[in-house]
């Protein structure tokens, strides 16, 4: 099978069959970064921008590492915040990359839809590394991925997601993925945190409580507190947040014995988490990460068309 | 032919033929821009070390890609700008880079004549990315080399540059670069922004109106208001100024039907230039960001002793 | 022989045989750096992560050249201060990063010990760039380097060393490793920066006095006056402290007449030293920048397990 989008930009737009494509590929990729020289000559001679308009060391670093090891050039640009106001500017800024001929723009930007905006306007990839509330695809398929890993499949999950859900893209990406992949996804978080009509999806059952939630789950994911992000709602008392949505040993007693708990980080810990759960057997984490720079080298791979691994 | 310098700092110091091999050069090189695989092994193993006391996204990471698809190593830094007071401080962090043994430095400062002052300082290539209000001689050439895309040639052409002379190192560049070429150029701008006896170099004339200037011109190239640059001058009023100085669809039509229009950006859309303009099918603007990568590709492969490239 | 440790953290922990396999191992890479082509495949495939919590120009872009020249991937990541001021969060960070699966983390941190805490952590290598007031090998073992150059041997010198020892990491690295080797060390300075019982080191001598510290010595190592580091001992006026510590013309000629004169930079020229004496022909500093970048090619290579260079 061949993947034929030239970006991506959000799972919503991915079928079943090509969110399996790129989570296989990276089970591949897995194998280079396991080597004792970890890098192949797939993207030689290939320029890969990291454009972050947000700050990330985490996704930037994973990202720039991906690349490396696929042998492309990669070049960083963090643009000051203050040249990002319009969207006139995002397009000038773009188009004047684009004309030294990347082949790739890695791009996280604090305006959902900027990516559609620019992958309309230039002929390189886009590949979104975030965008304001609206999704984070790499890092939903690096949760898929981090689910197969232990479950070997990813249909007929009960997966809980707890915290922020409405400013998370990271919950966004996931619903879109794992609905997709046939599993069912259960919601729980502050009222002001929940989006109205998220239950209108398909598979999305809002809880009342967090218990409600994690009941039988084969897999928790706890969302960040984004405190940068949350001007505009009520912020919650991190000690009231953690009595009501925090997980801890106790009530992830409630989920399968053998349920895993995740997180995109990074954590507040003593808030979303105890620190028992963060580094308790049950967490999945690092192994979230680890899966982060193989799920972004099969992403830039097939944005570049695909082809031989060595 | 050789290019026998080691550094290019100013235009005003190379000659016809020194120029015209750096743009030749730079043809060839968008040769490599143009390919799957756009790398060439040619400076293999050499060091270039961007040190810029000044902040460029665009200007740095050209200069980043150009070194990169010629295989060399190249390694960023931005001093910050407390550290960058005095001629003293730029010796000792110059001779402390040249003791890691870069081949060449490519160097951004505010102050002019700080290239020449590093160049008798060290012995590996300056190159440089602009120093106050003196030269910006990359942006020279690749404004020549876009001029020569059009029409063939660099000799006999009325270039009108419109705006900001007296800041602008890229009018300086273009203005050495031109004139040495064969061609006219015709200024025009408010009066706090002349530099005086501008006139007096061969070639040149200073207009009193827009209108005049860019009367049957081949090429008119508007400037950037360095709104940055102008603590000492008179600002005028942004308006005010677009009307006597920017560039729009009417007045446009004075130059040569075919004349075509320059920008080195970032544009202040609807102050220098009209986004019709700056969109419309008259304007290169992002073909000399193109032409940026393959010119400074060629600067860089001349101050490196040149040699065959694959 | 074999350097068998996994990290370099502290010349204290080095054997007198480890530190002169370090050293004739960077005279060895002194050797690629001297070539046309400045680059070996050593470490082609390896992940260096430059992590720097404190800024420092000349040491990031000594080890980034270093990794380079070894062919190695080279990311750098400066980390907001904000995000460094818990021990936990370091943990999270580097386990966050070690998932990414580097072969080497460089880092430095204002924390002294702070390494160490992460090498429990964490299986890949870890470089100490710099730690608070601890140590700073690779300062340590270039200067030692630079010493063999001058008299072909590290034994039996008299090694004065002027200025605030307490705050000065590179003279702790300094003495563990040159007493090691057979040296004896002279220090003066100002008693507010005498760290007590200094002397109880083997071969460490406390002077009253700079002039009795400079006698006879046959290598004189000025300490940078640290003043972000001292907000909480008493600053000296630095005219008094000049006219006390500084290194001039006079004073010099106490020491042997062939002493060699060094400081880890960046020097605050008229303070810790005349420029006289910076710029003169006794001065080894810009040696010191050259074999920095040997000396970490050096403990790359060692720390990732040695092996072939071509």
């Amino acid at each position: 099978m061949e993947f034929k989008h030239k970006d991506i930009i959000a799972l919503r737009d991915l079928s079943k069959a090509e969110i399996e494509l790129l989570i296989s590929t990276a089970e591949n990729m897995r194998e280079v970064n396991s080597r004792d020289i970890k890098k192949v000559p797939t993207l030689r001679g290939k320029t890969i921008i990291n454009l972050f308009y947000e700050s990330s060391t985490r996704t930037r670093t994973s990202f720039e590492i991906a690349g490396k090891r696929l042998s492309a050039d990669t070049v960083n640009i963090a643009p000051s915040n203050s040249s990002a106001t319009k969207g006139e500017t995002l397009a000038d800024t773009a188009l004047n990359l684009l004309a030294m001929k990347p082949d790739i723009i890695v791009m996280r930007h604090a305006v959902s839809g900027s990516h559609y905006f620019l992958s309309k306007k230039v002929g390189c990839s886009i590949i979104n590394a975030g965008d304001g509330a609206h999704e984070h695809p790499s890092q939903g398929l690096l949760d898929m991925l981090t689910i197969k890993d232990k479950f070997g499949r990813l249909d007929g999950l009960k997966v809980a997601m707890v915290g922020d859900i409405t400013h998370s893209r990271v919950a966004r990406s996931d619903i879109q993925g794992l609905t997709k992949m046939g599993s069912s996804i259960y919601l729980a978080g502050p009222p002001t945190m929940m989006p109205p009509g998220v239950e209108r999806l398909g598979n999305v059952t809002v809880c009342g409580t967090m218990k409600e939630a994690i009941q039988d789950a084969d897999v928790v994911i706890m969302l960040r507190i984004q405190q940068e992000r949350q001007g505009k709602t009520l912020m919650p008392n991190t000690r009231e947040y953690s009595r009501y949505f925090g997980l801890n040993p106790e009530n992830l007693k409630l989920a399968k014995p053998d349920a895993m708990v995740m997180h995109p980080g990074p954590i507040n810990r003593g808030v979303e988490m105890s620190s028992y759960v963060v580094d308790g057997n049950q967490s999945h984490i690092l192994k979230q990460v680890e899966n982060g720079v193989a799920v972004r080298m099969s992403m830039l791979y097939h944005v570049c068309g695909g082809g031989s691994v060595e």
